[in-house]
């Protein structure tokens, strides 16, 4: 018997498109047609993984060099991919993820203006350049969504520990949700734009159509 | 009046060389000279760095990829030559630094054997290629340094925190020794090997010796 590999799904947008809720979802739903999935995220998805998400979210870094950052992300996705998403789709698993490799092109790449070509060259070395099958942007207009995030992180009592990319200013957002609408442009065929303001629901379906069209469930 | 620029002295080697202790005497030595002084250490720094060093060394972290590894190393560097090491020298102040760049070339680069070409690449941007005037690496036998390192973790209680290279095994020490001398060989202006067996006054005098020699105090 030869084991089909998973999938690999990743979710990617500026802040406060509703991610976690989505990935749940879509989790459910794929569950209910019977197959295993792995619902992980980045930066954490390890133990050493965890302790490289504190370093990089806590509000105190506020001084964090750029490439520092990049550096970080790309240390944590190099563990993960090995050590995790690798292993799971080659036995089958579907796994959904929360930020990849994207992220790191958009926020840092972009944003950030750290050199692209190498932030690929490592990516391609060090987390073995392995590519999601789909990519589902969530996207929405930054104000909405910083906001969003921001009582979001009040609630859950994260603004300390995570909450460092919400207190950026918002032109900083905007060149993310820009970046993220260009690679969208890009690559078509993987990178799925969703509109995520409206209410969860709404947003669901059109997550689920870009995933009946992309990965063929 | 123009500032001159600090000199930047790194010291290096297999576990238990005894360079804390060295680097100690070198910076008493340097300020009975007048001389503004730094001493400091990779990883760690930094606070952002401290926090890298607690991922890097925990003995829990055993399972981490040689890719992460590297990537934590090169991130710490960022930081710290970008905040710390390079403002300094540039206002005149000397630099000593307990493990450098030629760490990463050695223990990741030849005996993990992570891509050492990119390895460069990474440090030529993230930490701006900053070179240091004079490497002093102490150079002893990997039984013994390794067994004084951890008779000093043991005692300093930082055989869990900071013990994961200790727990590694002597063909992975040897294979850092050998690292160190050939890199000792090909650049032999930077990089002076020191015979770290004896007492450390007698090490001292050898340090002090390359010191003369090369960046001529």
């Amino acid at each position: 018997m030869t084991l089909k590999r998973g999938k690999f799904i990743t979710f990617e947008g500026v802040e406060g498109g509703g991610k976690s809720t989505q990935i749940q979802r879509l989790a459910d739903w794929f569950r209910e047609q019977g197959r295993e999935v792995l619902v992980t995220k980045q930066p954490g998805g390890t133990a050493i993984g965890s302790q490289i998400r504190q370093t990089l979210l806590h509000v105190d870094h506020a001084h964090m060099e750029p490439w520092c950052e990049a550096l970080l992300y790309l240390a944590d996705r190099a563990q993960h991919v090995r050590q995790v998403i690798e292993p799971h789709l080659s036995r089958g698993v579907w796994v959904l993820c929360d930020r990849y490799q994207d992220s790191t092109v958009v926020y840092q790449g972009v944003a950030r203006q750290v050199d692209s070509g190498l932030i690929d060259a490592i990516y391609q070395q060090a987390a073995l350049g392995l590519k999601p099958d789909l990519t589902i942007i969530l996207d929405l207009d930054v104000t909405t969504g910083v906001a969003r995030a921001r009582s979001r992180n009040v609630e859950l009592q994260l603004s300390q520990a995570e909450g460092r990319f919400e207190e950026e200013d918002l032109s900083f957002h905007r060149a993310v949700r820009e970046g993220f609408i260009q690679l969208a442009a890009r690559e078509p065929h993987r990178v799925r734009l969703v509109d995520a303001t409206e209410d969860a629901e709404h947003v669901f379906q059109l997550v689920r159509d870009a995933c009946e069209a992309v990965v063929h469930v």
